[in-house]
């Protein structure tokens, strides 16, 4: 019965936050939404922030366990390896297409919180990603590109239709929470990994 | 000395939505920023919505004028055209990267706002790309790919840098703000055009 109260207090406020904005969304608003009491929010969370925090926390903890589960295949090959961090990460982020909608907007903005979640989570991230593209490198299964904007490229593959719904829904008529997108447009990406990443001769031999 | 003023007034508008949030900035903070009377605002703009709308049509029109400098090359063929295209954008998106972040970062919230930008704007640039890309497949340029699926793509590489600002100098160390970068990741661009959409026998021939 507690855990039903806590998980609906943050599917409340994600849904809220993630229409109006954090700043547009009272307590109240979370309260009546999820149908508990205000005391109850404060004992979970103590404010409007500590819940603010939990719902990055919680996003990215899962979102670096998908990373680090992709990455325990690194002795299959970087190029193996970097499609299963894709196909396991878009998966995570369509199932939760709304905390992920909002997280990555709020993560544009200047804020002390972001600025900590990516000294944690991004910092990591990179390291893995570093190391899985210097593999790739080294066993010559990819080009001499900067690593770097590699990053740049893949990280901007795996974000825009999760951060960009509206625009999928409304102009291009795709659905970016179905399954049967996810999987369909993981493959677009492991295109990108075999076409702009992977030297055609290791892809012959 | 008229035109400073409205100017003035847009250049602190943009800066201050941009750190403190559309919600989070009020008319008074624009006037003490841009120095001018709170009058001045009403004036030129109405209100702070007139003031943001002022903001998306003046970037949506320069953006649309880069898309459509672009498409005017469409007799040098769709891999040129569509080069060129992106050369335009990422240069305009580099040159006004305060108003880019917090444009990009607005519109994946839903509000009557952004619906109509998205019905006008966005529906204009999907007829251009889709000929483009609709051109280069008709005439044996790039591969029979899903067209959907690669806007999808093309839009989530030209926007990442200018909306993960601080993810890229934070944790890249990469300045999305500098011309040196715009044209550099230009070509990281070029190279998914030239090895996703193109076929292989078209570069050859």
């Amino acid at each position: 019965m507690k855990k039903n109260s806590k998980e609906a207090i943050v599917h409340a406020a994600v849904s809220l936050f993630n229409t109006k904005g954090y700043s547009g969304t009272s307590i109240r608003d979370i309260a009546a939404k999820a149908k508990v009491n205000p005391a109850n929010i404060s004992y979970y969370f103590q404010n409007k922030h500590g819940l603010l925090e939990y719902c990055f926390t919680s996003f990215f903890e899962q979102y670096m366990d998908k990373i680090e589960e992709g990455y325990a295949c690194i002795d299959r090959g970087a190029t193996f390896c970097l499609k299963k961090i894709t196909a396991n990460l878009l998966n995570f982020l369509c199932d939760n297409i709304q905390l992920t909608t909002f997280i990555f907007r709020e993560m544009s903005i200047d804020s002390q919180l972001v600025r900590e979640i990516m000294s944690t989570y991004y910092t990591k991230e990179k390291f893995y990603l570093q190391r899985v593209l210097e593999k790739g490198i080294e066993q010559r299964e990819f080009h001499r590109h900067s690593i770097t904007y590699m990053i740049v490229q893949l990280k901007g593959l795996w974000i825009m239709p999760f951060l960009n719904t509206n625009y999928l829904r409304e102009v291009l008529y795709v659905f970016p929470n179905e399954r049967f997108f996810a999987e369909k447009y993981a493959h677009d990406v492991y295109k990108w990994i075999d076409e702009v990443l992977c030297r055609k001769e290791a892809l012959i031999s």
